[in-house]
């Protein structure tokens, strides 16, 4: 019986959130109950409108709120590469760099055979309809996992036969990193991808 | 231009409680996005209702969506003992200990001078009324900061010329701590508190 009703429902709520525990659900509810009303109210909005207005990009799948998500409009990107990536988070990753100009495509998870993804499950048939409309790289940008690099392989599969370079980002340490704290997998493979200067 | 607007909006909104950082936001959205439509909903619902349908209880100033609040409803709580607590955080951390028996009055903050924070900016007003109704004794549970040592002396000065008895809790040592890590102030409060066994 700890407080009114609807502070337990909304630290419930809160709680439902990934890496929030009842106690950080309680100072959040806490904060929104003294916190200026617009905070609460911004917050349920955009909740309700991000479910109701977003959908997914009908060539790369990206999500968006308007036909073509921002990548697929702009005239300016190449059409002729396409970077695949998992996951949204993943493309605005990308995106962040500023050196990419292709598109994009999202398939919104990777083949795990174990766990009853395949192909079918993903956005792969968007990608296969593509890759015949004047696409010259495919650019596998998966996560490094085991699936990842499953999915990489598998794209490399059903790709190349079209005549498509198909292409893997580069795995190796990461920058400002030191040897000491790599694993070993990660240290095989910067040896193995090691290039002239 | 990362993303379609309701999810930028979202990360935004996210990003203004506290401890949550634009990484987390955006962790927060996407997971949102994926989840079941009634995770979205429910927080959403939980976020509206607690702005319209929670108050003060006008006895104790405990948040309540009752005309009294739970503790104030209860009729076996004893009213002749109130504790004094500067928020409902810590008035429910006092509930979960389950060994109070008492009511509570929540002053909805601490006395700092300095602030422009005096007893017209707290609920003092409502404790004064009470205090006139039975009370015997007024436990002081502010926090153990310098500004809640000020309001528990506040209150000394206030209740004990009405013939209320009023405590402070103990402070000192925390159980399970090690002496080595505790603070001077707090293990200076732990000796002068001594007890015979």
């Amino acid at each position: 019986m700890e407080g009114a009703d609807p502070i337990r429902r909304l630290v419930h709520a809160f709680s439902r959130l990934p890496g929030i525990g009842e106690k950080t659900a309680s100072r959040l509810t806490f904060f929104v109950m003294d916190a200026d009303e617009a905070v609460a109210r911004d917050l349920a909005e955009a909740l309700l409108d991000l479910r109701s207005r977003v959908h997914l990009c009908p060539i790369c799948c990206n999500l968006t709120d308007r036909e073509l998500c921002n990548v697929c409009s702009d005239p300016r990107r190449d059409r002729r590469v396409v970077c695949v990536v998992e996951s949204v988070p993943g493309l605005m990753a990308i995106e962040r760099t500023g050196a990419f100009h292709g598109t994009y495509h999202v398939l919104h998870g990777v083949l795990a055979p174990l766990e009853g993804v395949g192909p079918e499950q993903l956005h792969m048939r968007e990608l296969v309809a593509r890759l015949k409309d004047g696409v010259e790289e495919l650019i596998v940008a998966t996560n490094t996992s085991i699936e990842g690099e499953a999915t990489a392989l598998y794209l490399s599969k059903l790709a190349t036969p079209l005549g498509i370079h198909v292409t893997r980002i580069a795995s190796g340490v990461p920058m400002g990193a030191d040897l000491e704290y790599a694993d070993q997998v990660t240290l095989a493979r910067a040896l193995a991808g090691r290039h002239s200067l």
